[in-house]
């Protein structure tokens, strides 16, 4: 029995705390337990008292003539401590430290969480925690509550799991309203050993489990979660995992040296690594309640065997007997993604035969306010066997005449008979409770607004197309390492940490960038000569370690075509350099041959603890600097990665051939984005650089790096 | 009495078409009205029987020997009219006719809508309906429930309008879990007479009202509403209005000629009138109900007198009993607009007495999982008495120890000793039961999850914001409104109706823009005399009726510095033009001195019906074309419009001195676009035009218009 199993599904439970004393934690988890109807076998520890609840206890763990697998500690951190050597002894193989007062006061608390670690990891032992709520297994098997809550949700295909103890109380309560059943429930606390991808890891082979909800307030893994969350979300047999993330605003982005820095902070993070993960972040605790039964919703035809419901194509059909809420349907349906659906005229003229008059046989469907049941179930019907609709919401509000309940039964007749989604929205509370009580009893997601029930089906929908999206062949893509390494270390080593078109361009170039014949001057004279040989028409542009946006200062002067006017250029730029900061050291002008004309994008990298390089994408100027028109990914990044971050600005628009400027040369972009991240990775001395701008040439012409700024650390960020 | 008067407060009500059937409407809503507990006097009609549920009936409306206020008719279109005709006799004030088959179903049904409308316009008769599901007062001292809905909602401050009768009976459901209370409930069915602007006038002046709900398909009335609408919501006894408008994504904007008809859509013109009205308008029903019981909050301590609860300030403060809901909350809170506020020394030295160790003495104040209601009470006290917080959100979680009724009794208690809001969010539903009860008698708004507490605080403060936000001292303009008549009048009947650079500016010129000079050559030559007169440089660009976008006909050709180069350029620009168009018809080429630089702005304007005309502004070029950033308003626009307009798009930033950039004129850019707005409205003729780009200099030094379409029309749109 694996460390996770002994903790979600043990054969017995030794409370190391247990207590006589009602109110108190010890007492509460054992009674919660006692009553909750665990199928295996519970010990209270406790060397004071000789019963607790009717149940004999027992004075140590030692004292138990019978194997434990999981032992629940409500004990201060020493007395963990001490236990946990006794548990060891015992060999338990999983263990739930509830109590709080270690890492999240620090000091000797801290220390300690270590230890314990540190011990279970050479035992072999899994712990939860500490300071949480505990877990719950509701399955029947089972029946475990090992938790803070009284109230032991029911059994369903839904785990959930919280950085947040307080929050579980909550969920239960809501989940118990909404009728969502759980698989695992689990509080993680400070997830001292077990963290979230462990559970992500084991809840996606855990039979019971088709849907994992997670409240996130940190996680510590970066990288190795993107990759192994992949697995989970979108694999063999992909689970859907909906995350809310909290802390987004807490910490704002930081100054930074480059624009990537600026824009970068740790909400786009995480939005890195949900998206490129296959996370579905929701953004209220509403939300999360909402997509999970709507992810929870399997095709009951398939003899036992659990199929999600998810509409293939985006085409929705309306059934509604009110015509305001279905223009709010509508409205929110389009609004989210999805279409209305055409019908076939076959199904118009089906409608006809069922409907009076008066109805609307288009989408959305009236069947009038004083609809029969038969109304329903016969629209119901025409619409979803039709081919161009892939799924429908059935919108109802309580007339005097509506028969509520026989209307939720005909939607259920109809639901197991097709594997497209169906997802209701009866309107209100009193009226309409039998009908959702029936829909809920039968796992139809119903809803009690029809926009809650749009942005569910849209969600099932961005779901069904991320499981079955296309594969892109990668980049086969050779660098020269070497070369860039020992550029990079030759800075370090002389005390430079910002390297700017001359060693940058050349460290791009190892990459496989496309870099302009570059080179410095260090009088008006030297920079005609240059210009000279390279050919015209130049650029030039100060080098200054005090000026870092060039154009500010006046620093930069374009399209110079003869050796006169560079020279000419030359003091004028240094000049303006002097009245923009007199104590800037000016160490020349650069001069650069002009690229050829091209859509001027800026790449950039800034690097995270923990989470490592985040690659930025947008395009150069005001749309970075006023829209933040700009994308993220977390390197690694994979060539899918690089279209998506791609096809996800707005300014992507200016690469399709607009206004009669030519397609650009979208897939050396795409090589571009993933040769940065790749360098990022392979030189962690790099901190933050820009790449801007990057001129993107006409489709099949390439890339030219016209500028760039490389920031050098040697400590980790 | 008022007609509307008579509607919801009448001392006899004469139902024609009472009905002696369960299920048949005319039954329903006599039994309604009966068990309603009506305070007047209830006359059935119907010819057919004696009585009705114990109550003598009436052969016709003249065998009632007494007066009647209000008839309901639930009869055929047919008999409704007849019936009017006795009912006029009888000299009813107000009707509400609910029965259906009338204009909505086109025929004679909307013929005798008409003639009802019109003999009852004649004898001073305001009539709500047809096509409607009734109208509710439940104020005790009249309590008629004139509708289809059996449930008679429970007295209080809010007004509901609906467009949809079947929206009704679910905003009831919803409205009797939610303990919200009404003053007037009205399903508005056809508005063929009494439209939302009559009850929303009514309504305002009505004692019991204090917030308006509506539920809005279409509006009849354009400029006159948000005259009339503005006194209501921004007068002086200001009445919050919250609507909910649907159709926004079925009429998508149309193909048009120009920039502003392209992205002006139905939905821009709804928007701009909301906004401009002072209307809040809400995305989802959910939203509407969330912020109807904020509004409704009312201040205690305020002897009798209604006095909103609205924060001065967005500095708010969070109290909870838990640490993740606390982050969620300001996560919502910041990206709502608001802020957490920071606390006085003597606030965190007063939380330091009553909370344990371990709690968060700074914002979210942490009061720990166990928290009593007296910690609950003394911190929430301490941080609303702070004078750096302008209203606090209380979370709480159930957790096993907390008693939630005597938490909200302590927040009740502190609620009613400030005029700051303190709104609540419980989160749960079976244990939280009491406390949330509690609440909702006691008037304080309370929501399951932070972030709906989060967001209602939010509109309380932009709500607060509106009605006390600085009057703005107009324009004095003088326009030379005959000239530009004539203009427009001499190109219509020259059969004229696309206005460019000629003729376009020079009506732009008698509203006070500043043009630039623009002459339009037929040859080189003439072109090179032309320049030589006005100056250097110029620009020069194609002039054919063929050729609207000049620019993708390579049909622009920009800094001319010379003769010979103005002739070459002439040659090419025809050039071009034959490749783009080789059946365009070249009128010319315009030479037009260049403008000295500005920030390149678009201004439009699309006229619609009803409505008028939609003013429409935003930075020229990608900023238009690919983020679509502009914004909207509907004539007649004041000063204080303009600077809302320009302040709401993005690209802003631009004319505040971006990066190195003078600070541009916004001032003749506020001027422009009501100059704009007046050109609108005293030309009916011009139903489309751009000014694109108007050149906004830096301050001081106006603005100029580089070219302009305008787009005439002999029919009303």
């Amino acid at each position: 029995m694996s460390g996770l199993n002994a903790i979600f599904s043990p054969r017995s439970v030794a409370l190391v705390g247990a207590s006589t004393q009602p109110g108190k934690v010890g007492h509460d988890i054992f009674a919660n337990i006692l009553r909750g109807g665990y199928t295996g076998i519970l010990y209270p520890i406790n060397p004071k008292s000789k019963s607790i609840l009717s149940v004999r206890t027992y004075p140590s763990m030692k004292d138990i003539d019978d194997e434990v697998d999981l032992a629940i500690f409500v004990v201060s951190p020493e007395v963990t401590l001490k236990s946990m050597e006794e548990a060891i002894k015992k060999k338990i193989k999983g263990a739930v430290i509830v109590s709080a007062g270690f890492k999240e006061v620090g000091g000797r608390g801290a220390e300690i969480e270590k230890e314990i670690v540190a011990m279970a990891r050479k035992a072999g032992i899994r712990i939860i925690g500490p300071n949480c709520l505990g877990i719950i297994n509701p399955s029947p098997a089972i029946s475990l509550n090992a938790s803070f809550s009284a109230r032991m949700p029911s059994p369903g295909n839904i785990s959930f799991i919280s950085q947040s103890g307080a929050l579980c109380t909550s969920v239960l309560d809501f989940a118990a309203e909404k009728k969502i059943g759980f698989s695992k429930f689990v509080s993680i606390g400070n997830k001292a050993d077990i963290d979230e991808l462990d559970l992500l890891q084991y809840l996606h082979e855990d039979e019971e489990t088709e849907v994992i909800m997670a409240y996130v307030e940190e996680l510590k893994r970066g990288p190795e979660f993107i990759e192994a969350v992949k697995k989970i979300t979108g694999g063999k047999k992909p689970t859907p995992v909906l995350v809310i993330k909290s802390g987004r605003t807490s910490a704002g982005a930081k100054a930074a040296a480059s624009h990537t820095g600026a824009l970068a902070g740790s909400e786009e993070v995480y939005n890195a690594i949900f998206e490129q993960s296959g996370i579905i972040a929701v953004d209220s605790i509403d939300e999360l309640f909402d997509y999970a039964s709507a992810f929870a919703y399997k095709n009951e035809s398939s003899c036992g065997k659990f199929m999600r419901k998810v509409p293939e194509k985006n085409r929705m059909a309306i059934v509604t007997n009110a015509g305001g809420p279905g223009i709010i349907a509508t409205d929110m349906t389009i609004s989210t993604g999805l279409e209305l659906a055409t019908f076939d005229e076959a199904t118009v003229a089906e409608l006809a035969k069922h409907l009076p008059a008066t109805a609307n046989l288009h989408n959305p469907v009236d069947v009038i306010g004083d609809a029969s049941p038969d109304r329903y179930e016969n629209a119901l019907r025409a619409v979803i066997n039709d081919k161009n609709v892939d799924g429908s919401m059935v919108i109802l509000t309580p007339q005097s005449m509506t028969n509520v309940l026989a209307i939720a039964e005909g939607i259920v007749k109809i639901a197991k008979q097709t594997h497209k989604p169906i997802i209701c929205s009866f309107m209100g509370v009193v009226d309409v409770s039998r009908g959702v009580q029936y829909l809920q009893d039968n796992g139809i997601p119903v809803y009690r607004f029809p926009e809650k029930a749009a942005k569910a089906l849209s969600a099932l929908f961005r779901y069904s197309t991320y499981i079955s999206r296309a594969k892109v062949i990668p980049f086969d893509l050779k660098y020269d390492q070497n070369t860039a390494g020992n550029i990079i270390r030759g800075c370090l080593e002389k005390g430079i940490n910002y390297l700017g078109e001359i060693e940058g361009l050349d460290v791009l170039k190892c990459y496989g960038f496309n870099v302009l014949p570059t080179q410095l001057a260090t009088s008006p004279e030297q920079a005609a000569e240059i210009a000279e040989k390279n050919g015209y028409p130049v650029v030039m542009k100060i080098v200054s370690k005090q000026i870092i946006h060039k154009s500010d200062a006046g620093g930069v002067i374009l399209r110079l075509e003869n050796a006169e006017d560079v020279k000419k250029a030359y003091n004028k730029i240094v000049q303006n350099a002097k009245k923009f900061n007199e104590s800037a050291v000016i160490d020349g002008v650069l001069v650069q041959k002009m690229a050829t004309p091209g859509e001027e994008v800026i790449l950039g990298m800034n690097r995270y603890k923990t989470f490592g390089p985040l690659i930025m994408f947008g395009v150069g100027g005001v749309f970075v600097e006023i829209f933040k028109d700009v994308s993220f990914g977390l390197a690694p990044l994979n060539r899918e990665d690089a279209q998506k971050m791609i096809r996800k600005i707005k300014g992507y628009k200016l690469f399709q051939g607009f206004r009669g400027m030519p397609v650009a040369d979208i897939e050396t972009l795409e090589r571009s984005i993933v040769s940065l991240s790749d360098l990022a990775l392979n030189h962690p001395e790099i901190s933050e650089m820009d790449i801007n701008p990057l001129l993107v040439h006409e489709k099949g012409k390439g890339a030219t790096v016209a500028d760039c700024r490389i920031i050098l650390s040697q400590d980790e960020k």
